[in-house]
């Protein structure tokens, strides 16, 4: 802050001049003491200059019987899997109380390496919201698939540099971590005084130890209490996920609760949420209001969409309603429900009776279209030629995006080649960054699709082709489909699209308002649904993550099928 | 970490290879889940790398049916005051379970500008206990003292990037804080994204948030618990502090725990604390245990010397037994009352039954002796001539640094010169860095000697001569003794010395063994006992605090009479 200002916000501070804005008669919550208290707040530029009573504003706003929190913190997410422009994104979350989101740009970076992230840093400048980034860590994200580009130490230290960089992103690759691989540890070492982000499903004992020990801080994927019981316990951050795919929160808080579990360690975040799921339910405000309805204190569950991430993550002026913080404020109807009023961003009001602030688009220099890239495909292509009809099959978990490893007999033709029913389907990965013709091939039970193919350019992580069909006609019209709009998701039924929701921004976002591309998605799921996608199946973004080769236990890649427990390629065709 | 230490620690990590050392069979404290838990401690190198069952140890140590905590921290103190020397203090400290100290090397800073912190840091390598450093942010400490050295923000630009030095140290001038000088901004922008400790007594209501709001993220001078809580509310860290002379936990902790105060943004400080205090009542363990006594919840006192002041200050790698952490275990024979068995650091053994390892002194290449530079004095220099006999004095508070202003009639002469008796005495500060002759003169109700003197050379904050007595003939014989030794402290009466404690190190440390100071020291104090001072008051730190010109009320300087509530000097004579 320049000389001036600071004299400005002290004069403010001490009373001796007005405050620009002063939210008057308001219950503050104190993320410090924990307390609730009734004062005014007074405001200066960006920043709150004074907690108190007796303070004047030039502009001056009644909050009586209103409840003040400090804005919401989603302390990691992916603004990509919104579909949505950053911009957009930001006027999404921002009625719902959200001022701060800590992205980490790991799927654009996959398909255009750094100069994706710098799409991101471009477009994130100047939101309603405050936006951070964490550097992708694994990109690419195994050497099991192929992706788009390749974001070495070399260009991460580049980048590191950058004021809203914080740290390293979720490290994936805990195989190379543990391993100690020499890669990993360049990569470590360079964000070694800050802070690095975990993504480690599963893993438990010695090899949870070895994680923490080689420098990662975090995790958000427990899958239940247990789990995250360990993970605390190892000494990492707990980050109680309740995304669209992935949903965690009541099993680890219900567990946490059982067991009276310290909370301190733990923050919230959606990771990957879609704009249906946060047009009906909310966004981090859900984690809160759900943490209270299972039986969190109120303030503890405030605490951990405010100060929790701020101490983890080192912010020293977001997280809090005090005196030097900035000025992110949600002005609550109702504080066990969450019911939100109106917000301010940096002492400006960015949202009001649930509508956002108009912004602008931020002037783009970079540009992230054009980037499907396949060869013309054939029935041939996609066929899969079997041994033995007694096959290793990916079986959808409801309601998660892990997998599992069944065995199954499925039918096949004269010449040896799987043939599709209701049960089991095709799912194909087809490379699309540099034209390779690889494709990868595997057959998956729970879509349940008829005379229908879904696919999609979004695929985590390495974002290629992915399609399921219980037919080869409709899964060449469907990526044919998505060759044309240059990527995005399709629904495709004798050989047409029916449906298709165009990304063209690197194949996974749109430039559409989020209502038309919810309306678009919307229409799309409940098209998925009358060609039989049961609804514990989110028939798009489960598809989307069926090509992630760090999840358990069984996925498809552009190289083949894929065992995540046993990390290598299943030799079973 | 080099890579190969790095895999190292990884393979001990998984059991893959023995670790160096493993603790077996202890019960352990997690700060994170705040749980004991049953596990064994896996070491290599300086790290713990890893907790659990099943660790095979080159050294394996059996501590079962003992408490394992991480070693404590002490957030706030000043080596200088131990009057020790780094070394001899760390020895001291170490087999009471401490093993980090941030010290603030604000006196000698005083005395020798940027060479003092050198010092300090110099001798503070390889010590079996990790000391950072806060830089000194004023030195001088006001414009109403002449100290002996300038600390510029120039300066500690040099300084700040050494990899000990933490931030900011205690940002006592508030009242160029909240008045906006320009000086002070330069300091506290220079440190905006470092911490910054504050010292604020008695800072309140809009001056108090104007403070917090110009950078300051800390405290630790709460007198009693309303002020803290109203300090922790504007979102400062509050250290609770048990030195020698300023003791605060008992007022704070108690008011805390009645009214339910949230703990977790608490954190314990000695500031000072004197040798004898540490032989009889320990170091950072006391607050733990008085803490515990008064009821707070035994994981909650040990997180308030750990994982508390961790946060705050930033360590990643110190406050909790964890994976990645170092390797600083205190050993306890009992939880609730700190029973420490032994102390580990950094890996290895540096305490066993209260024993602490030898530790070789550090070599200097900086010569801090010889800093007692003052003129030939006579009785004219101390004559304190009164227009009127009714005249403010200076009243001692039992058990306190603060003094209270009382306005008194003191006995004159026929030349209308103050003479001292039993209830009111003479109290001088000469300068001491420049021979500049400056002498300050005040009257002192509290010590109660009878014909003696006692002086210091140590004498917050600029450390000039400071000598209390009830005749001049023994006033001027101290600071004569003084100037003889390069400083330290003494008594003497009818003239002659009866006992000298040397400091010849910068006029403040002694390098003789901590058991030859204190027992020097001690019978120092109870010959000053002997001579009148009352049970009440610790006579020579107490002395040591009557020049420091930012705690109030009423004090002394090379430059006059000073009352710190109006912030100005008294034209009294």
């Amino acid at each position: 802050m320049v000389y001036n200002q600071y004299k400005k916000t002290l004069e403010a501070s001490l009373g001796k001049a007005p405050a620009d804005l002063v939210l008057k008669g308001g219950q503050v919550l104190n993320v410090f003491s924990g307390e609730i208290l009734a004062c005014d707040v007074a405001i200066t530029g960006d920043r709150i200059v004074g907690l108190g009573q007796g303070y004047e504003g030039k502009q001056e706003v009644d909050v009586t019987g209103k409840f003040l929190a400090p804005g919401f913190i989603d302390a990691h997410m992916h603004i990509e899997s919104s579909m949505m422009t950053p911009e957009h994104l930001s006027t999404m979350v921002v009625p719902w109380g959200t001022t701060t989101l800590i992205a980490d740009p790991h799927e654009i970076a996959n398909v255009l390496g750094a100069k994706g992230v710098e799409y991101i840093l471009e477009h994130t400048e100047n939101l309603p919201v405050n936006v951070f980034v964490m550097l992708p860590s694994c990109v690419p994200s195994t050497e099991f698939e192929t992706n788009g580009a390749t974001l070495s130490a070399a260009e991460m230290k580049k980048l590191r540099g950058h004021k809203r960089v914080l740290g390293l992103g979720e490290v994936m690759d805990y195989v190379s971590v543990v391993g100690g691989s020499r890669q990993m540890y360049d990569k470590l070492q360079l964000f070694g005084d800050r802070m690095i982000d975990g993504h480690a499903p599963k893993l438990s004992g010695k090899e949870l130890q070895a994680y923490r020990l080689a420098g990662v801080r975090s995790d958000h994927e427990c899958r239940d209490y247990k789990e995250g019981l360990e993970k605390i316990r190892a000494g990492l951050w707990i980050l109680v996920r309740e995304g669209s795919a992935a949903r965690n929160l009541d099993d680890l808080i219900s567990g946490f609760l059982r067991d009276n579990v310290d909370l301190s360690r733990c923050m919230f975040c959606t990771d990957d949420k879609s704009i249906e799921d946060i047009y009906k339910f909310g966004h981090i405000s859900y984690n809160i209001r759900r943490s209270i309805e299972l039986g969190v204190p109120p303030v503890t569950a405030y605490k951990m969409a405010t100060l929790n991430p701020a101490l983890c993550y080192g912010f020293r002026d977001i997280g809090a309603i005090g005196p030097g913080y900035r000025a992110d404020i949600v002005v609550l109807d109702d504080f066990e429900t969450v019911q939100v009023d109106s917000v301010w961003h940096s002492g400006k009001l960015v949202s009001s009776k649930s509508v956002p602030v108009e912004i602008p688009v931020n002037p783009s220099g970079i540009d992230v279209t054009g980037t499907i890239k396949i060869p013309k495909l054939t029935k041939d292509d996609l066929a899969i030629r079997l041994k033995t009809p007694t096959v290793p099959v990916i079986q959808l978990v409801d309601y998660q995006i892990l997998t599992k490893r069944v065995t199954a007999t499925v039918k096949t033709d004269e010449s040896g080649c799987f043939v599709p029913d209701r049960r089991y389907q095709k799912l194909a990965v087809i490379e699309r960054h540099h034209e390779t013709g690889n494709i990868g091939l595997g057959i998956i039970e729970g879509f349940n699709l008829t005379n229908c193919a879904i696919a999609a350019t979004v695929a985590h992580d390495s974002h290629n082709l992915i399609v399921v069909g219980d037919n080869d006609r409709d899964m060449l019209a469907a990526c044919k489909e998505l060759k044309r709009c240059g990527g995005g998701y399709t629904i495709v039924s004798d050989g047409k699209p029916i449906a298709t929701l165009e990304l063209p921004l690197a194949g996974m976002m749109s430039r559409l308002h989020p209502k038309d591309i919810q309306e678009k998605f919307s229409y799309m799921i409940s098209t998925a649904r009358s060609f039989g996608v049961p609804v514990t199946v989110e028939p798009y973004m489960t598809l989307s993550f069926m090509a992630l080769p760090v999840i358990p236990e069984l996925r498809v890649t552009d190289m083949g099928l894929f065992d995540v427990t046993e990390f290598r390629f299943l030799d079973w065709k």
